[in-house]
């Protein structure tokens, strides 16, 4: 059996994302698609709008025939470490391919990139460097860098988060020299329409904004959604009585920031440079999730970058933690959420191959790491109602999701 | 001019506190009398049912000269430290009696009992161990050894609360060999009538359960308060829109227990002999926290002890923190919260003799130490509104309560 790997966060899961699995299947003829999929926190240091299991679901109705947990240290980090932790989970699954969306649809601008990259890797350090002493923010300073050695181009424009994130795959494949084909479809953008697939496309972020704004999957929302999807968002919503987004999260993170030493702040992971103290005085006239980032933000500590140290400090994230995952040769687990009969087949032909332990249910996970997630968990489902949060943290101890 | 010292909670204040001063004022002849007053958290280790800035002003009100600061550290701890912080705070403020309640009203009983137990030290710490090897709570082993040393009597009996504190203000004076002397008076008690002061006194504990319960100042809880306190108790809760009890930190005591790990959790001053397991084990289950705390009671960790453990994890207060003030001849500051103008005179002449400083606000202090009030109370104020606690926070910030 052939399987081919995407990476996804499925927040929630859209009609592109269905459009992204049938793609990939029909590019690679694979009998099995593994999506790695983020848990409870996502790369752009978001609380995912609904759970992991929920989107699960809503991921393995759509054609996807097994989904993996990227581990929360891998989950919540900067592209090098996302696309890193992705990559080597797909590959401990047996992936001959992985498959991404970008502009171009073409993947020689993304090896061809890869090769340049490597032929002038000093000057892209040096040049980075240079930016972030005059105090760029990394993304800024990493797509100036790309330009410097002539990498950013009209066909793989590395301002673009998409095109950063596949150019991480495509250089964490190679770097490592794995066994697996980088493979590009073009994505179809919001307003393309594919009557073969749905009737519209719309991105994860406008359907998110919809859904946190009116407190409702309205009819707009809904064309751009698989049934499945709206099922699981309302099933959510009405057992949890929300949907995540940080601004829930300020009274917790406020009241954690206001108990911490100076020193327990900045061991947590991305608490740099002093910005311990930023947040802190910051937190003394902030009313609101939002004002407090606003209040805290800088060119160098851009939205996102904040968010993800929220992430970090609301989830306990020291930088100690992160140091057990940085350089190893491969990912400490691979968590199983859910697969179809298909996804069951292939990991029963796969399982013996693997170098790292299968984790099917927290309950009996015997790595260490794997607590992480719980402990992630927890934190997430902190804003539910006291007698839901015991009923959703279970769902953590559960054997996989089959669909 | 002389000072007399009381020993205080004022949780919330009520006419007996109010004939404690008079008496102890009648007592002695003092020109000044000096509270010093747990803040956000109690020895029992509740958070008080409103803040220390509206209790001050109720005590002020009621005949209070000066109302002191008891540092959390001291505060919230079982008696033998609670008595070391209050009587030095006392000590540092010059005060030449301590005055407190007991139900016997005659000093002698505590005088005569602490030679009995200087005269027979080695017995009793071998039958506390005896006892607290047995599984014994610590109280239930200390007054089992008292007994077994002939100190407990009908006199003055060391089961009761009152009277171990008394003790333990005794102890410390004469341990530490103080220029104070020692007084009590008679405590009323409930059902009491003493027209001179008032027509009813009721206890701090029943008169909190009936404003719990009701959520209200009721008619019969109104004739146990003076007016001011009245006042205070409405006015805050009309601003803070609470009255504080453990039941509202349930879901950030829960947050905070679930995303610590078991080292960060040990490290919690009063988490020993493996508690941290028990503590998170029962989280696990608990959907509230009268649940919660039923959950992990046991003969030796008793209610209280199990109080103020959580009041210890909610304000992060470490094993390390504690260790800074224990065995220190003097208390690291004195805090004043609020003075009447004879409070103010007093201290005028007296502030040159202080060995330690006198912090009026915290936005001042050069006192390490004395940030732990601020983490206290933000830890306190959590519950509130965002955009009440910013406010609430802020008293912190300000100059003392001027009556």
């Amino acid at each position: 059996m052939q399987a081919c790997g995407l990476i996804v966060e499925y927040n929630p899961f859209h009609n592109g994302h269905a459009y992204h699995i049938q793609a990939s299947r029909e590019a690679t003829g694979a009998d099995c698609i593994i999506a790695v999929m983020s848990g409870s926190f996502l790369q752009r240091g978001e609380p995912a709008i609904i759970d992991k299991f929920h989107r699960t679901k809503a991921a393995l109705s759509a054609g996807a025939d097994l989904v993996l947990e990227l581990p929360y240290l891998y989950a919540v980090q900067s592209s090098d470490l996302f696309a890193e932790g992705s990559v080597k989970t797909l590959n401990e699954a047996g992936v001959s391919s992985i498959c991404f969306g970008s502009e171009s649809g073409d993947i020689s601008y993304f090896t061809q990139g890869y090769n340049t990259f490597k032929n002038n890797q000093a000057s892209y350090q040096s040049a980075l460097h240079e930016q972030l002493d005059k105090g760029e923010s990394f993304p800024e300073a990493s797509r100036l860098a790309y330009r410097h050695i002539g990498l950013t181009t009209d066909k793989m424009d590395l301002a673009k988060p998409n095109n950063i994130l596949g150019f991480g795959y495509v250089k964490s494949i190679l770097d490592n020299d794995l066994p697996i084909d980088p493979l590009t479809i073009t994505r179809i953008k919001s307003g393309y329409h594919d009557q073969a697939i749905t009737d519209s496309i719309a991105s994860a972020t406008s359907i998110r904004e919809e859904l946190l704004a009116t407190n409702k999957v309205t009819e707009q929302v809904k064309r751009a959604l698989p049934e499945e999807t709206i099922t699981q968002l309302l099933h959510y919503k009405q057992k949890a009585n929300c949907w995540h987004s940080w601004e829930s999260y300020f009274s917790l993170l406020h009241y954690r920031v206001m108990t911490m030493s100076d020193s327990e702040l900045a061991a947590i992971h991305g608490v740099d440079e002093g910005l311990e103290y930023r947040i802190k005085k910051s937190a003394l006239k902030a009313g609101s999730f939002h004002e407090w980032m606003h209040a805290i933000k800088t060119k160098r500590y851009t939205w996102t970058r904040l968010q993800r140290i929220f992430a970090h400090i609301l989830t306990n994230t020291t930088k100690e933690e992160v140091n057990l995952i940085k350089g190893n040769a491969s990912v400490p687990y691979i968590r199983l959420l859910g697969m179809t009969k298909t996804g069951q087949h292939y990991l029963n032909s796969r399982k013996k191959q693997m170098d790292v332990p299968l984790i099917t249910t927290l309950a009996r996970a015997n790595v260490p790491m794997a607590l992480k997630e719980e402990k992630a968990s927890n934190a997430y489902y902190s804003i539910l109602p006291a007698d839901k949060r015991t009923e959703f943290r279970r769902q953590e101890l559960q054997p996989p999701i089959m669909a």
